[in-house]
C-alpha cells in the first residue's frame, strides 16, 4: 500500500503536438498559430510554446498580455508573438524587450501606439464583426486616415458562435469581415478563426488560424465526436475509506444524507486545486480497479482540499489508490457540462495550482 | 488618459492583521492559529504568514500539504505548523526538512507515521464528529491501543454547519467531540473550530481556534453583518468603450441582445484571471466617477480575458479607467452569491493568477 497525499496533473505534450498538427492539417493553406494565453490555459506557456516551436515548427503565437509574451519569447526566438489585449503603459516594456506585436483594437490604443512605436514592429488591427468585444467599429474605420491604415500588418476578428456549425452569426460575421477587409485592408493578410472556426472550413480560415482550446484536447466542434487527443489527466489519492450509516450527513451544510449504509472515500483534491465546487453532489470520480472502470459519485459539497465520493460499488479499493478526476472517459468537456460551465474554464483553473505534482510526458 | 491593459490585485495586509487580532480577541482563552493553506487562499502563504508571525505574534499555522508547510517554515522559524492532509510518501521529505506536524486522520496514516516517525514531532489526531470527511471514526478509536493514543499532542475535529448559528449539527458535533475527547484523549489540548465556529462562542473554542476565511475578509457568520475588514480589491482597466445598436448581440453564443441603444465597456479581466464565468449576464462592475459609485451590469458571457459591461449610465467614462471587480461594496461574499458559489472559492481562484499586477499594502 502506498500512502500518498498530493494530487497529480499529467500533461501529455506528445498529444498536444499531435493535436496541433491535426488542426494544422485542417487548414493547409493557413499559417497555424498557437494560442498560449492564460499560461497556455494553465498548462505552462513556456513548456507548451517550446515543444511547438522546437518540434512542430510553429512560428506564430498569440498571448493575451505583454508579460505572457515575454515568457514565450524566451523559448521562441524567431516567432511572431501577437498580444491580444493590446499595449499600454503597464506593458510597454514587455513589448520593447521581447519584440511583441500588439493587436490594436480601438482609436485610443492606436493613438498610444503612434506615440510609442517600436522599431521593426507593425501591429495587427482587430475589427469588430459581431461579437461586440474588442475591435474597431465600422465608424472608427471610416474615420481612420489612409496613413494610419498603412501601419498594420494583419487584420483580425473573432467569431462569437463558431462552436455551433449552423448558427446564423457565423455567416453574418464572415460577410462583415470580408466586407470590411475589402473596404479598408484589402492587401493585408487576415485571421478570423480560433479552433472552433477552423472546423467551419476553408471559407473561415484565411491566412492565419489561431489554435487554442482544441490543441489542449477540448472539443470545440461539439456537434460531432471529439477528434482531439486528450492532453490532460488529473489524479488524486484516496486518503481514507469509511462507512456511512443510514441517515448520516456528509460535508458542509449537510447537503447529502445517506439513504442506507454506504462506503465513502475521501480524495485529496478540492476546489482549491481548481475542481469546480459546482460539481458538488453532481460530479464523479473514477477508479480503475482490476481492469474495470468504476464510477464513484461525488456526494456532499466539495471542500477546498477534499472530495468525498460514494465508493460502495468500487471493489478492492485501498487507501492510497488514485482516483481519476479528469481522464479520457470523464473529460474536461464532461466536467464543464456537469459543472454548469465550459471546458475552457475548467482547464484554465486546474493548471494554475501549485499543489499539483506536475508530470509532463511526450 | 492612461492606457492600461493589466488587471490589478490589491491585498491589504494591514486589514488582514487587524482581522486576525479581532478574531483572536473573540477567543481570548485560545491560541489563535492562522490557516494559510491553498497559498493563503491564493494571497501568498509566505507573505501572509510573515506578517502574522512578525507583527501579530502568531506562532501556530495550519496548511493542507507538506509543500505548503515548507514555505511557511521559511518565514516562521519558531511556529508550530500543522498539515491537515496528513503525511505520505510524496510529502515525507517536507515534514523532515521543515519539522511539520502531520494531522493523522485514519489507521493507514497512523501506520505510515509509526514507520516514519520524525524526532521531536508529536502529530495531531483528527477525529470524525459528523462532517464525514477526514478523521478517525469511533470504531477506529476503540481499536487503537493506549500506546498509540499516547503518540498525539493535539486532538481536532471540524464543523460542518458552523456558518448557520442555530443548525442542529453544531450542538451534535460539539457533543460528539466532547464525548470522544473525554473517552480517548482527555489530557490532550483540543481544537474544533475554524473562523465560523469561533463566532459560535466559548463552548466551541477549546485550546486552538483555526482562523482562515474570516481573516481574509470573508463573512463566515452570515447571519449578521460582516465584522471583518476587506483584505482584497480587484481592479481592471477599460480597454475600449463602444456603442450598441438596438438588436446587437454581445459575447459568445450571443446570449445578450440590446433592447435599445446602449454604451458598453470592454474591461481587461476574465475567467482566466479567476472571475467566475457564472457571473455572465449577472455580475457587476463598479466605476467610481466624480465621487459617485456607478454600477455597470455584466452583459453576455465572460470570456477568458475580458468582461463586457453596460456603461450607459456611467458618466464621463474613459478608456484606461479602472473598473472595480471586487471591492467593499461588491465583496467576495456578494460575488460568491451572484456566481452560485461561496466567497472561499472566488478568493482561492483570484489569488492564483500570474497576470495580475499584485500590490501588497499595509
Amino acid at each position: 500500500m502506498s500512502i500518498l497525499t498530493r494530487p497529480i496533473l499529467e500533461i501529455n505534450l506528445g498529444n498536444l503536438k499531435k493535436n496541433y498538427l491535426l488542426l494544422k492539417g485542417l487548414a493547409p493553406k493557413s499559417e497555424a498559430a498557437a494560442v498560449v494565453k492564460d499560461d497556455a490555459y494553465g498548462l505552462g506557456a513556456e513548456t507548451v510554446a517550446k515543444v511547438l516551436y522546437d518540434e512542430a515548427d510553429c512560428r506564430c503565437f498569440f498571448v493575451a498580455h505583454g508579460i505572457e509574451g515575454e515568457k514565450v519569447r524566451a523559448v521562441a526566438p524567431n516567432a511572431k508573438i501577437y498580444v491580444l489585449q493590446g499595449i499600454g503603459e503597464d506593458s510597454l516594456q514587455s513589448f520593447q524587450k521581447a519584440k511583441l506585436i500588439p493587436v490594436i483594437a480601438g482609436p485610443e490604443q492606436l493613438k498610444f501606439w503612434k506615440e510609442h512605436k517600436i522599431d521593426g514592429i507593425k501591429p495587427a488591427i482587430q475589427i469588430e464583426t459581431g461579437l461586440n468585444r474588442l475591435g474597431f467599429r465600422e465608424k472608427d474605420l471610416f474615420e481612420m486616415s489612409p496613413d494610419d491604415r498603412d501601419l498594420f500588418s494583419l487584420v483580425l476578428s473573432h467569431l462569437a458562435c463558431a462552436d455551433e456549425k449552423d448558427h446564423f452569426m457565423n455567416e453574418h460575421q464572415l460577410q462583415n469581415f470580408l466586407r470590411l477587409k475589402e473596404r479598408f485592408f484589402s492587401r493585408l493578410p487576415a485571421s478570423l478563426s480560433a479552433s472552433d472556426g477552423t472546423f467551419l472550413g476553408a471559407d473561415y480560415q484565411f491566412d492565419i488560424v489561431r489554435l487554442g482550446a482544441a490543441m489542449y484536447g477540448i472539443n470545440t466542434a461539439p456537434y460531432r465526436e471529439n477528434q482531439m487527443l486528450p492532453v490532460v489527466k488529473v489524479l488524486a489519492p484516496v486518503l481514507e475509506i469509511a462507512e456511512l450509516q443510514k441517515g448520516d450527513f456528509v460535508g458542509y451544510s449537510a447537503t447529502y444524507r445517506a439513504a442506507d449504509n454506504r462506503k465513502i472515500a475521501i480524495v485529496s483534491i478540492g476546489y482549491g486545486d481548481g475542481v469546480p465546487r459546482s460539481l458538488s453532489n453532481i460530479g464523479k470520480v473514477f477508479f480503475l480497479n482490476g481492469g474495470k472502470t468504476c464510477e464513484a459519485r461525488i456526494i456532499g459539497r466539495l471542500s477546498m482540499d477534499n472530495i468525498i465520493c460514494d465508493v460502495t460499488e468500487v471493489p478492492n479499493l485501498k487507501v492510497g489508490d488514485l482516483g481519476h478526476i479528469v481522464n479520457e472517459f470523464y473529460t474536461l468537456d464532461d466536467i464543464g457540462r456537469d459543472a454548469g460551465t465550459i471546458a475552457y474554464e475548467v482547464l484554465s483553473r486546474l493548471g494554475k495550482n501549485p499543489r499539483f505534482k506536475r508530470i509532463y510526458s511526450k
